[in-house]
């Protein structure tokens, strides 16, 4: 029997490839160090679980398609903080961020439409465009630049007629860069003379250090039609396994595209929901907190890997992913390494390597992801590992 | 600028046309007897509130893209109470039926491909299907067969080189019918004659009256390559709002697509799985007696429609929907005049036009679906109005 090609065609995230060898390292009774994935190790703010204890309805009934009228109607004020003005009717609740993304290519884009993307981006984008048809076309940012946004010039020379919205992600996953606000305002000029959508993902808003302003796409009034912000409060209040998330436009006919897959789904769920909103109550303490915390563990992570011979470190300035080239020839084959022929006193590192982070053939073979969201503490005890890994693997291919 | 013609060229349902007669009737005063959606009346289990209650972990962390290990582990025990070996890595748990539905029109068709769908049939399929560019072909059913399986000279006169299942509800949404057990081999040896998937939602499992035996389509040994089953915990343990649903396959491939479309999107919703694992314990007598008292209201709803002159109804043997046809050329111009024009003593009723459950043109005109989801009180009052609002639009149009 034949199954579908869309999504037999698609790659397994070299995440899944590596996943057996982090299993059997365990089985080993090695501890292994996750930089690999972007689960915070930050508590939930208490109110958020209590929020849950306190669930007291006899029936749980299904809720709006376009998610709860209370934590719709609390989310203005959200985002009001960053300067933007949204009403509760350009807000649609979706499960999760990733539900947010999917619709952002169904809503904007037919089989064959074409979203232009900076890589190094987040591999699930590929999944969920690709699924639906959509090409996504990249525009290379550099290490050595620091990811910042490529030339004007390098998107506008992909633009065709299949073209339909620019996707960026800021605070960027994986490049931990910040978009600044001269930066989108060029991708919106841009945008407006092509006549595209410039989408943008915010889940990491809260995370950006070093004092740098973060700038909502949202607070461009003059092209609040063209433009989709995605939001999710899984990082912002590591509530990760609680989907809510949220797809933000105030184009109407987004808006009503957007709606039509909310109520073919029926509804996000309800009890999370309940759980999102009690997160909007959370004092502000607790987020300046999170992102002091992760700027130390970005400043110990940053400083120990530059440490290490060989390795090229970007400077990011939120999120808590960085890009880290290394010294090697095939990050995966390294990735593989350390879990399978390595460790240091019983302990070991799991890295992302970045190739699929890229669609460009041959980019990103060289660098891994790494997500610091380990206390400082293990961080320093994963450099360590890196460090020697690095020495263990350049002595065993040089020997080959 | 050009939003998605896939999904922009989606009907709204009726229901959705219908909203705002509702809203306004309800701002006059008038009590509306909702017979036009699938929300049970009916107590969710004490058990799965407390679960939720009872959370106690410090930080919702994300869970497994298939599911959680615990409910997944639970599953196969309940499925054996049908007489269906099922182990757990054939189970994906899913956020609610509603994905389990996206992910068969993803994991089995490309764009292009067709499934075939005996009508009427619930709405909502046809929007999954048309948003990833499945054709459904659909084979009528009809009230005066009690909407039993068409001929299945009917089906095959369908089969085309893009044909790539067929996917039937049972105990069926709308029309309450269940599938016999010839019935489904039936359908299953024709799959296998042409190459094709069975497809069987089977979310209402548990709803079927006059002792009428439930035959899963996972019982089926001989056939387990070929078969997909849809499966929800929403109406089953009035949950519906818990956003949790299973996909079920005993095909390596398909599930291995299935689950390449589940890691993209993370993982389902944690706590509200944690609340569908405890459903699974509840004793059996809260299952017989829902499903005494839903065997009550469908006794009294079809009586009641039969002493209406000029209405058919067809014998529902399970789920807790039926399709009636009424005295009316048009039964959505009807449903708004029960909602805009008339009352009895200050009360109405909202009934589904059923035109949108079927694909060929015209079918469905004068028939509504009737959620028989009220209390029999509540039932009765719903048919007196239906009665006198079917004199009252029959004496207004007839004098036009």
């Amino acid at each position: 029997m034949n199954v579908s090609r869309r999504i037999t065609d698609l790659q397994a995230s070299p995440i899944r490839r590596l996943a057996p060898y982090a299993r059997e390292a365990v089985e080993r009774g090695i501890k292994v160090h996750h930089l690999n994935i972007g689960q915070p190790d930050i508590k939930t703010p208490p109110r958020v679980i209590e929020a849950i204890q306190n669930y007291r309805e006899p029936l749980i009934a299904y809720g709006a398609s376009e998610g709860r009228d209370d934590l719709r109607a609390a989310l203005p004020a959200y985002y009001k903080k960053y300067g933007a003005d949204v009403k509760s009717e350009e807000i649609l609740i979706t499960t999760g961020g990733s539900e947010a993304l999917h619709f952002t290519f169904m809503t904007l884009c037919d089989s064959g439409d074409e979203v232009i993307i900076p890589e190094p981006f987040y591999t699930n984008v590929a999944s969920f465009a690709q699924a639906v048809g959509v090409k996504l076309v990249p525009v290379t940012s550099r290490i050595e630049d620091n990811f910042a946004l490529p030339p004007l010039s390098d998107f506008e020379a992909r633009i065709t007629d299949r073209s339909r919205a620019i996707l960026i992600c800021s605070p960027n996953n994986p490049t931990g860069y910040i978009y600044h606000s001269e930066e989108l305002r060029a991708l919106l000029d841009l945008c407006e003379r092509h006549d595209l959508f410039l989408v943008v993902d915010e889940v990491y808003r809260e995370f950006c250090y070093d004092n740098e302003a973060f700038v909502s796409v949202l607070t461009f009034e003059r092209y609040a039609d063209r433009v989709v912000c995605l939001d999710s409060f899984s990082k912002r209040f590591s509530m990760c396994g609680a989907r809510v998330g949220a797809f933000v436009s105030r184009n109407k006919a987004v808006i009503a595209n957007a709606l039509k897959l909310a109520q073919a789904r029926l509804c996000p769920p309800e009890i999370e929901q309940i759980a999102a909103h009690a997160a909007l109550g959370t004092d502000d303490s607790y987020l300046v907190a999170v992102r002091d915390e992760y700027e130390t563990r970005r400043d110990a992570i940053v400083a120990g890997l530059k440490g290490i011979e060989g390795v090229s470190v970007s400077s990011p300035k939120g999120a808590f992913y960085l890009v880290a080239e290394l010294p090697v020839d095939d990050a995966e084959a390294f990735a593989i390494f350390m879990l399978r022929d390595f460790n240091l006193d019983g302990e070991t590192v799991m890295v992302s390597p970045c190739e699929n982070f890229y669609l460009t053939e041959g980019m990103g073979r060289r660098q891994v992801r790494i997500a610091y969201v380990l206390n400082t503490e293990d961080l320093a005890r994963a450099v360590s590992c890196l460090k020697a890994g690095l020495e263990a693997y350049q002595a065993k291919t040089r020997s080959r």
